[in-house]
C-alpha cells in the first residue's frame, strides 16, 4: 500500500491528514512529531493510520513526505532524511516561506529524491492537533514553488494532493512567494503583534484593556500564533520583511502627521481609499480596473463641516439655524 | 404613549431600534435619517415605528433622543435641536468619542434638557440599516459618560435603555473614555487603514493581492468601515490617536531592527509576550496577575539552533548527524 508520511501532527500536519483521508486517499497516513503523545492525539482527530514512533521509520517506503514542522528545524530535519528517503520520494514542506527551505533541499537531498515546496495559505491562532479540521485547506490557495531540479512528476504529486485537499494549487517562483507574503501576511501579523504589544505594556493597559472590544479582537488575532512558526518566518524572509515594515512605518507617520496637523480632508482621502482597495479586494475585482474613487477637500467640506447634513433636507433649517447661531453668539457676547 | 427618537437610522441606529423593539420596549420608536428612504428600510427591518418626515416632526414630545449619526454632524445637530426638545428631555448619542460631544451639549442645550453620552462597542465593517442587527449589541460593553450636568435620572434613563438592548452599561469619564479607546480601537483601526494602504498602493500589489489570505482579510476587517464615521472619530481625538500611533509606530521600528539584525532570541520573546498578553485578554485574567512567560535566549537557541528538535528523541541522530553534516562539509570543501 502506498504511503504518505506527515511529518509534524501539529494544526497543519494533523488538518492535511484529516481532509486526505476525508478526500478517499487509498494512501496509508503515517504520522510523526517529536513531543509525546501528539501523534496520537492527531489519530483520534483521524489524522492519520499509523503512529510511528521515530523518524527513520516514519518515512520508511514513503512516496510521498510532508514536513510539517516550524520552519527553524527544516534543514536538520532534510539532514537527517537526507540517507533515509525510498529512491523517488517526494519531499514537501508547508512552511510560510519558501526560498530557503528549497535552498536547504537543493544542498542536502540526493539526486533520487524530488523537493517541491508548498505553502497552504490558510491557518488559524490556535495550533495543535486539537485544533486540526479537515475543512482547513478547503477553497484556499496553495502556493507550490518547485525546486528548479524536481521531476514534473514530483510536482504532479504536490499538485495531486493540493487537490485532494480542496485547495488550489498557484506555481509560483520561490523568491517571488517569499516578497509577496511579506506584505499580505508577514506584515499583517507584525501588525498584530505590535498593537498587542505596544497596548499591554502600557500603565494604563491595567484599566483600558476593558473597554477594548471588537475591533481590537479582531487585529490582535493573529498574535496568538504560534511563536515558533513565526519565528521561522521572520528568520527566512528577513529583507522582505523589513522592506514592508519600513513602507508601513512611513504610512503610519504620514497618517499621525495628517491627524496631528488637523488635515481632515487627507485623513478622509485616506479611509476612502482604503474602504475602496479592500472593497475591491474581497470582490475579487483586478486592482486599477476602475479609477479610485476622489473625493475633493470641497465635497469633504460641503458635506461635512458646513451643515449640509442637516441643512440639506429640513425646510427652511438653513436660514433658521444662521438665525440661530447668531442669536447665540449674541448671548455668548452679552455673557462677556 | 412614551416616545424615543433615533437620528439617523444606519448600522447602529437600526440595530438600536431592533434591539429596543426585540426587548419588548412599551416605547414608540421614531426613525429620522437625512438621506431618503434610509429610515423606510430601517423601518422595513423592525427598526421603528414611525418614519419622521424631518427632523423636527422627529423630536417632538420624545422623552429619550438617540443621535445616531457621524460625530462631524452632532454638533449642529445638537444646536438645531437645542430649541425642539420637550421639557426634560434626555438626549444620548452613540458615537466613538466622547469629550468633544458631552462639551457640545453643554454649551448648546437648554438646562431643561440633559444630556447623557454613550458609546455601544459593537460594530461591523458593513453599514446602513440592511446591516442591523437586534443582536448587535447583546453583551457587549456600552460606556456612559453623563455630563457634569445632567440629572441622575437621565443618566438611570439611559442605563436602563443600554440594558433593555443587552448591553452591559460601563460609567466612565469622558476623557478616560477618549484616551483608552484610542489605543484600543482607534489605533487598530488605523493599523487596519495602513495595512491596506501600504500594500494596496504598491506596484506589485497587482499579483500580490491573489495570495492575500485569512490573515490579510481579519488584520484588514476594519479598513472597511464608514470613512465618515471615522473621520470623525480622528477629528475629535487628535491627540490621544498621536500619542498611541507614536508608541506603536516605536514599537514597528524597534521590532524592524531586531529582524534586520537577525536577533531572532528578541524576536521570539516579543512574539512570546504579545501571544502570552493576548491570552490573558482573551480570558479575562487581570493584566500582572502572575508573570510574564520568561523564555531566555539561550532556551531559544537550545531549542531551535543546536537541533534539539530532531536530536532529542531520534536514538543516536546527534552523533549520526555531526557525522554527516561534517561530511558534507568536506564535500563542499572538495568542489571548492
Amino acid at each position: 500500500m502506498e504511503r504518505i508520511t506527515i511529518v509534524g501532527m501539529g494544526l497543519i500536519g494533523t488538518s492535511l491528514g484529516m481532509a486526505l483521508k476525508n478526500g478517499g486517499t487509498r494512501a496509508q497516513i503515517v504520522g510523526f512529531d517529536i513531543e509525546r503523545g501528539v501523534a496520537s492525539k492527531a489519530k483520534k482527530r483521524g489524522g492519520l493510520d499509523i503512529v510511528a514512533s521515530n523518524l527513520e521509520e516514519a518515512v520508511e517506503g514513503a512516496r510521498l513526505v510532508v514536513l510539517a514542522t516550524p520552519i527553524p528545524v527544516m534543514k536538520e530535519l532534510l539532514s537527517f532524511l537526507s540517507t533515509r528517503l525510498a529512491d523517488g520520494c517526494v519531499v514537501t514542506d508547508v512552511g510560510g516561506t519558501k526560498a530557503n527551505v528549497i535552498q536547504w533541499a537543493d544542498e542536502l537531498l540526493p539526486s533520487n529524491v524530488n523537493f517541491v515546496g508548498g505553502h497552504p495559505m490558510a491557518g488559524s491562532e490556535r495550533s495543535g492537533p486539537e485544533a486540526g479540521s479537515e475543512a482547513l485547506f478547503r477553497g484556499v490557495l496553495y502556493p507550490i514553488c518547485p525546486s528548479t531540479k524536481a521531476h514534473p512528476d514530483a510536482t504532479k504529486t504536490v499538485a495531486d494532493m493540493v487537490e485532494a485537499i480542496g485547495a488550489k494549487p498557484y506555481f509560483m517562483d520561490p523568491y517571488e512567494h517569499d516578497t509577496y507574503v511579506a506584505g499580505v501576511s508577514h506584515l499583517p501579523f507584525l501588525l498584530s503583534v505590535s498593537l498587542v504589544a505596544t497596548t499591554s505594556k502600557s500603565p494604563s493597559w491595567r484599566e483600558m484593556h476593558k473597554v477594548a472590544a471588537s475591533g481590537y479582537r479582531d487585529i490582535s488575532r493573529l498574535a496568538s500564533g504560534d511563536p515558533l512558526m513565526h519565528l521561522g518566518v521572520c528568520e527566512t524572509n528577513r529583507d522582505n520583511i523589513v522592506h514592508w515594515l519600513d513602507e508601513c512605518i512611513k504610512q503610519l507617520y504620514e497618517t499621525r502627521n495628517m491627524i496631528k496637523s488637523g488635515e481632515m480632508a487627507k485623513v478622509h482621502q485616506l479611509l476612502v481609499n482604503a474602504q475602496d482597495a479592500r472593497a475591491r479586494w474581497v470582490a475579487g475585482v483586478e486592482p486599477g480596473a476602475a479609477p479610485m474613487v476622489e473625493v475633493s477637500a470641497k465635497d469633504v467640506m460641503n458635506n461635512m463641516f458646513v451643515g449640509n447634513y442637516v441643512g440639506k433636507k429640513v425646510g427652511s433649517l438653513r436660514s433658521d439655524q444662521q438665525d440661530q447661531t447668531h442669536s447665540q453668539q449674541k448671548t455668548k457676547d452679552q455673557k462677556r
